[in-house]
């Protein structure tokens, strides 16, 4: 993490110390505050940061470099995930409640009456990404779900936007005194490895939530997972999302799809962790002509400012290594952060699994193959992604339908004749995959499912209803 | 684990990895097969277990001592487990499916059509213990649950009792042929640690369900987490499950708490994860004769034969050393396997962490507390359990309002005015609980909920419905 982008002084480890034992001070009662009153906060955070207006906006683009309207977006996002959370909290129903009611007649032993329902893990560190400096950052998705399912929140500031994340931090440290949260329920603390290790080893920390790179997201699996008490990490750490078009779909649209790729590739400058970085089809004059067609498209592109210098010279580099890779052919790219477009043999991609790495930004292998059993074993070859698409039209539909289970085993959302970027903030959106997309599978980091990411289900047995969580008092 | 006591050759490294390349071979055939047919394979491993008769169950009580009752009554919570985990995957409502419908006019995007449901992570291992050698062995819960969820499976079988172990899985193999499973739905490997380690390293296993000793369950943990590619590991490693007993409780039945206390800890000789290993009170003359009348129970009770030899090595071993512990005042017990009891002050509780740690068998600590506030900071330093049990009457209701949060807290169920041995099979148990209790707080190892350990969530954008997963076809 690049520390030296910083102005704001690395947090000593004795103040992560405090930080996170103020979190654990206030984790029981912060867990006893009422979904409703947990609602009204969140809401509170996000009416706070739209009262900062212009300025929040103005300091992220002049520390992210990125446009003003997708600022604005962002920010609308992140105050519809906060307050998509509140929503759902209102009720108790996202709470899986099961009630198994008695038989005290049953032989050889009487049944007990049983009640399950979910309760926060405890204090949950978030680590905010460079790329989202709102939307995955300390007002973001994680922070949003965590405190929905009633856990206190220290957040690591992402040193790449350090004036930002003070905007945001102080709105949510005003929405904690604004609705009379417990001390702790929030913090926040700055720095760069050093700060992130000491948090995630706190012994007040009981999960953490990390959006980032494949090495920072593993460092912090590693570190947790050797703790004394093991702590769950949720790390979305990116991938390259392969695309694959069918031979119908080019036959039918190449164009459109060739703009839609084009388009999805070099949007935010190819900064999402959707983008879609391998583009699969089967070898022939009408891919050969898509091809053209994508590359024709990322030339006429604008090259934009990435979000810092470090992701600017891995992303030259990365172009320059791709351009004297002996088996990739250059289409297009290789000036600054001008999108790029190499091909390569399904056969080389399946000889070269560095290929399959991601590089951030809009730069893209196209994969060629020989026949549909290729392109399978290309996708069998895949590993674990966030998302998997595959372009088709109905005469491809007995060809999809072969390769569909291959694209359900690596991704977490596979989607028909679209593109991966854009990620709603719906109940059924699976933002996550198998690893290394991820380092846990079984969760979301987008969606309403991102809160049971942090909690754990207790069971209530032989209760009087008095002393039952509201949830589970039904007679 | 006791290598010596089997008569079964361990399996070679080279027979690992083939039992879990061909686990891996049936994964995405097994995962193809329709919830019915699941089901109907479950049911089809219980009638083949229940047609072994009384060679099952002789076979069971010569390696494991356990009395042949508890045995019929195992056998008969194994194949009910299967036939619940059976019930449960004829509907597809289990997969939590959520479907947000399209919105292509909405702006300034269109919304996608999105739908979420649950896939199979892959094969898993499972292991099996040594304290119930159906149950949570061969046929056990992991196994029914990890088949129901559409994953194959490979145990190890425990080396305490291969011939039931045998047995069990010749039953299962043979119901994979009735039934027409995939080759590699179902394996078996034999052996000690080795053999364990090779399974969890094997790059075709994608979760563990293990259940045992914190020693045994960490290592896997450990192991699998350093894995290039981590999975998850679901290991039961049971606790102390502390049982609170309120003045109010004592002053009107100390006789039948006394009683059901001592047949708690004395059920199957002490040999559950679930038995109560520590009572609380509050010290004085009322707590003093709850704890002889429990002593005269136990003295009372005839010592069984523990389930081999090294289990029993570490008993009588154990409570030796708690009878030369300089804080602990012996009540009973001292001769083999005889229960014991022990008291010790909340203080020196409190400041020797090792006597919360579990002794396999039937002995208890009892903590001598001076008021409701020493009470409660014994409960905030207990750790991770299984369960937390509260005796209480009316009158210590507020009593057990302040304690709860603090029961909660520690444990995956809370018992009311019960015990905490005897883990019902339904979907509201919840039978886990924070580390060391278990590797994963938010999943349970008992109950219908245990399947959703092993699946993982994927969202389908835009698909027609004839490509989707029939649960995801409404329109």
């Amino acid at each position: 993490m690049p520390e030296a982008l910083s102005l704001q002084p690395s947090s000593s480890p004795s103040e992560v110390q405090a930080i996170a034992k103020a979190a654990g001070r206030a984790a029981a009662a912060y867990a006893a505050v009422s979904g409703p009153d947990r609602a009204r906060f969140l809401d509170r955070i996000a009416e706070r940061l739209e009262e900062l207006g212009d300025e929040l906006l103005q300091t992220a683009h002049r520390e992210t470099s990125l446009p003003l309207p997708r600022l604005q977006g962002e920010r609308g996002r992140t105050c519809g995930q906060l307050r998509t959370f509140a929503e759902l909290i209102r009720s108790e129903t996202w709470r899986d409640v099961r009630i198994d009611p008695s038989d005290r007649d049953r032989k050889p032993l009487p049944k007990p009456d049983l009640r399950r329902t979910q309760v926060p893990l405890g204090p949950v560190a978030v680590f905010g990404a460079s790329n989202f400096p709102l939307a995955f950052s300390v007002p973001g998705g994680d922070t949003a779900s965590a405190l929905a399912a009633g856990c206190p929140v220290v957040v690591k500031a992402h040193p790449a936007h350090p004036e930002t994340s003070r905007l945001a931090a102080d709105a949510i440290l005003g929405a904690v005194a604004d609705c009379g949260m417990p001390e702790g329920t929030f913090g926040v603390v700055w720095g760069g490895r050093e700060t992130g290790e000491a948090l995630v080893t706190d012994p007040n920390i009981y999960a953490v939530g990390f959006t980032g790179s494949l090495r920072g997201g593993r460092a912090l699996f590693d570190l947790a997972a050797r703790r004394e008490r093991p702590i769950p990490v949720f790390a979305e750490m990116g991938s390259v999302n392969p695309v694959f078009a069918m031979p119908g779909a080019i036959a039918a649209r190449a164009e459109t799809l060739a703009k839609g790729y084009a388009d999805s590739l070099t949007l935010g400058v190819g900064q999402f962790c959707t983008n879609p970085g391998v583009l699969i089809g089967l070898d022939g004059p009408e891919f050969e002509a898509l091809l053209r067609a994508v590359a024709e498209h990322l030339q006429a592109a604008t090259p934009g400012t990435m979000l810092y210098e470090a992701i600017h010279e891995a992303y030259v580099a990365g172009v320059q290594a791709r351009r004297e890779h002996p088996q990739l052919v250059a289409h297009c790219g290789g000036e600054g952060t001008a999108a790029a477009l190499f091909s390569v043999s399904a056969k080389e991609f399946l000889a070269h699994p560095t290929l399959q790495e991601e590089l951030f930004g809009p730069s893209a292998v196209a994969v060629r193959c020989q026949d549909a059993d290729e392109m399978r074993a290309v996708a069998d070859a895949l590993e674990g992604q966030l998302t998997a698409t595959v372009h088709f039209e109905p005469d491809d539909t007995e060809a999809v339908r072969t390769l569909l289970p291959s694209l359900v085993r690596m991704a977490g959302r596979v989607v028909a004749n679209g593109f991966p970027t854009g990620v709603e903030v719906s109940p059924a959106m699976q933002h996550g995959g198998p690893y290394p997309a991820t380092t846990d599978s079984r969760t979301t980091s987008v969606g309403t499912a991102a809160i049971l990411r942090f909690v754990r289900p207790v069971a209530f047995q032989d209760f009087p209803l008095e002393l039952l969580p509201e949830e589970l008092r039904a007679e």
